[in-house]
């Protein structure tokens, strides 16, 4: 194996190391040695855990492991589905000194993390994520957590994993599709806080496209110490935090009224990520040719750009408004100052978002 | 109404006042001021809501406000019901700034709090426990959650509430049954901790029984006084909080075989409690007087010591052993090395509690 990169997210006594590399997972002992426990439960789905699991098994050598196994996709990460974990550890008498290892995508890892916030009040958990937006996002910062039937990520908690470990050789046997969908949010940590990584990519794009791997593995690397440091300044998101949900409160709601099944959660960040630009333009702050540059990256990287005909304006801003982002009634939205400055704004006039919504939607 | 005792659980930003009265919730606009917020949803159940419910909305005066009335009783305290909490809080357009307010007993606070921890990753909550039990135990100190069928509160998270109120006067229309078995949990602050409060509760033990106003508030507020003093030390339960689950395991036990359905929490403690020191005897720590005096005054308050009939011995083993205590496969439990002295102990000879459970259960 070949460890290109480690970080620690500091945190006080909550801090974790995250490692990326590649084949880091071929590695038995390396492996084994961030999942000592008496027990470990291995919570993935029933396409990952062919591909990987054996590789856990390997790493515990005979030490007592679980694997329980869920259906795959966004329309699964339910609390019915999180509540089959709960069983799955009762049923083995998992104890409060055991450990969750999430091996997948995002939902796996919001899934399993919750279900290690919740079991017995806490448990330890480590997060192996396997796609590139899981890579890059959920599985760093301790968000974790489930979807209600009417907002995404509704029901969860604050619960930081013990550690990350990102192979980027899994990567090799994720869909394109879901390649490019995990380049939306490398794009949005170039856009809220850094101009110079958003150059980067530009140069880039087509790189990253074809899985170059140092090229991944340095755009999956700057985007963990981005995130790292925005969730080491506030674990809570009592504030800068909030800027990461750049583009999501728009994407969410594209999200949430289809269904979680037609896009995939960076397909829809991608579309409202323009559509947060979009407002900034007509918010008079940023330029037409800014928005623009932001169109062309994304299109490069073979995202969709906007939700024409899949969802009407009013219901996106009624989904929008069931968002956890609203405050005193006001949706709060990230807007940008310029391409690598975001802020939180709900003083934006009314009818720009009403504008924004009818462009991109119809 | 009457102020009779306040004080602060001192959790650096987390803190957060009790206040313990006669009449408290009769004062609309005291209690409005400690329930501001744009929205309030009120968590109780059906037999409390009609009783107090009025006195909520009188202090809201006009803002607005939901009421969520769930079943009564421990057997209702399931993921399944704190998901119709869910369901409302969205249904309503609960936002992160708004809040729960937890009217009844420990099952309402439980739930209350969970949903509270878990909806958009944690709102603000605050408890009027109405039921002797929750005033001095449940109320304080931020333990929330859900049983499963297979363990109680095994779903759960660390929680604070905003503020506590304990109005003495609920406790008029409480059943007498209840009443005993709050004090169960009195008894355990003096047999843990403080012998003084103990031979007080030897002499005061006909008038909790019957009610009196100022020696209720007395018990209340040093029971509160001792858990919030514990809390403070070791908010999430690594180490001396521990104690506060002096009876506990055995009482979960009993609560989980019988169904949660024939004994009471507190009844279960009671009689946890006296296995917990005939254990502490038989392992040559407690003398044989001491454990009848502590059977003396449970008897005295009109509460069970043994569950004789009731269950076997070799399933309450089986049900102790997947309690959230079990560490490193042991059975952790609190035994007393006097009374008003507890300590944790997984060093206890096997056969002393194989002969306990024998002796207490059949």
């Amino acid at each position: 194996m070949t460890l290109l990169h480690s970080m620690t997210v500091p945190l006080g006594e909550r801090s974790y190391p995250i490692y990326i590399g590649e084949g880091l997972l071929r590695d038995a002992a390396w492996v084994g040695e961030l999942l000592k426990a008496r027990k470990t439960a291995v919570v993935s789905n029933d396409v990952v855990a062919p591909l990987y699991a054996d590789a856990i098994h390997a790493a515990r050598s005979g030490a007592e492991t679980h694997d329980i196994i869920l259906p795959d996709g966004e329309v699964h990460k339910t609390l019915a589905t999180a509540s089959k974990i709960f069983d799955e550890l009762i049923e083995h008498r998992f104890a409060r000194d055991d450990l969750i290892v999430a091996l997948g995508g995002g939902v796996i890892g919001d899934m399993a993390g919750f279900a290690a916030a919740c079991y017995q009040r806490g448990i330890a958990f480590v997060q192996i994520p396997t796609t590139l937006l899981s890579q890059v996002d959920s599985s760093v910062g301790g968000k974790t957590g489930v979807n209600h039937p009417r907002g995404k990520n509704m029901i969860g908690a604050f619960h930081q994993p013990r550690a990350v470990i990102i192979d980027i050789a899994t990567l090799s046997s994720l869909p394109l599709r879901e390649l490019r969908a995990g380049l939306a949010e490398v794009v949005k940590y170039g856009l809220i806080c850094n101009p110079a990584f958003f150059e980067w990519l530009e140069s880039h794009a087509e790189k990253l496209v074809s899985r170059d791997t140092e090229t991944l593995a340095y755009a999956i690397y700057h985007s963990c110490q981005t995130k790292a440091a925005i969730v080491a300044r506030d674990e809570r998101e009592q504030g800068e935090r909030a800027l990461l949900n750049f583009g999501h409160t728009f994407g969410h709601a594209i999200e949430s009224v289809t269904g979680y099944s037609s896009w995939l959660h960076g397909e829809a960040v991608a579309a409202g990520m323009l559509m947060a630009a979009s407002l900034s333009e007509r918010c008079g702050l940023l330029s037409r040719s800014d928005v623009a540059r932001i169109s062309s990256l994304l299109q490069r990287l073979g995202l969709r750009t906007d939700a024409r005909g899949e969802l009407s304006a009013e219901s996106a801003r009624l989904a929008m408004s069931v968002d956890k982002k609203v405050q005193k009634g006001r949706i709060r939205l990230i807007l940008l100052r310029s391409l690598g400055e975001a802020f939180v704004s709900d003083d934006y006039p009314a009818d720009a978002l009403t504008s924004t919504l009818e462009a991109h939607l119809s």
